[in-house]
């Protein structure tokens, strides 16, 4: 049907830094993925809200925006389970360094934000990736592992979706500029463990 | 544990004009319920994100926002069942009605935005009730009636959530006053028909 620009989409993989850093901040990192999940599922629901026409889009953010649900569900039970309380954390720059590239005129404020979204998700599938191989207690590793596959899933919905209402060559040029940005975003370790430090 | 004010919660019931108008442009009707399920999860959403400390309103509300976006994927495939385009449509004056009442100084703003949210879900039990009563289409008639107990479920939520984090006495007279102002929202039909008109 297509070619999924997968393993292309992230310019850069992960600064082994960050490895380190959330390693030895597991608490920082739950709490911060509970965040992300959430932001996740209302980024979801945005979407829909701005652009309800687009019927094939609302169905399949509409699944995706329940898994995050179901995720934040999931990693609240393991803050619980920690004895972690919820409590607000500073975002780290990543999410607004991206957001500032989204053009303001439709339809590429649509394009743009859709591409975001997928490499979002694509960076959270490559980090939990990384927490799921280095992570030291088994039964969170496995817990990181078990929720990769929705992260890839998701990037490949959010393709998917740029790719269903763009022209191919517009969407890949797109993504390619914005995933260099992406990688730039990460180049430095932001001094705060965060998902997306 | 406590005692659920459900039936007192609506000062006063539906203008029977409302069911005949309701009647008369299902689609519409569907239409609209489709943006209310949408907002209903927005909403959940936004009060998780402005009070994430409050775990126990977190986990309820998590829920809650998870079964509105069921709801909504129920009734867009309504939508499509019918061939019924998703495309905005203007809001009623009820929802913008109600938030003016929020009070902008926390706590106050937290129990009114919990109460309010209580009062809508009350009165959309009603409502979806009265579709699922008058509804001449068996099927859509069903549909209606299993969402019904939801509408209430999520009222008794809402109360909880208020009573737990406040004052019984003060819950009780700000919903009274509140209540109020909602059933005078209602009070004359607003031309357009919608789910809360």
């Amino acid at each position: 049907m297509f070619e999924l620009p997968t393993i292309n989409a992230l310019k850069q993989p992960s600064n082994p830094a960050w490895v380190e850093q959330a390693i030895a901040n597991l608490d920082i990192i739950l709490l911060d993925h509970s965040q992300c999940e959430r932001k996740a599922a209302g980024v979801a629901l945005n979407l829909i809200f701005r652009y309800p026409s687009n019927a094939k889009m609302v169905r399949e953010l509409t699944k995706i925006a329940r898994e995050e649900l179901e995720h934040f569900e999931l990693v609240n039970q393991w803050l619980e389970h920690r004895n972690i309380a919820m409590r607000p954390l500073a975002p780290p720059p990543y999410g607004a360094g991206l957001k500032a590239q989204i053009r303001p005129k439709e339809p590429d404020r649509f394009l743009d934000s859709l591409l975001i979204s997928g490499l979002i998700e694509a960076r959270s599938h490559e980090r939990l990736g990384l927490l799921a191989t280095h992570c030291p207690e088994p039964e969170l590793a496995k817990f990181y592992r078990s929720l990769m596959a929705s992260e890839a899933r998701h990037y490949g919905v959010y393709w998917v979706m740029a790719d269903t209402y763009f022209d191919r060559d517009i969407s890949m040029r797109r993504l390619d500029e914005l995933a260099v940005v992406e990688s730039g975003l990460l180049a430095t370790l932001h001094p705060e463990p965060r998902i997306h430090s």
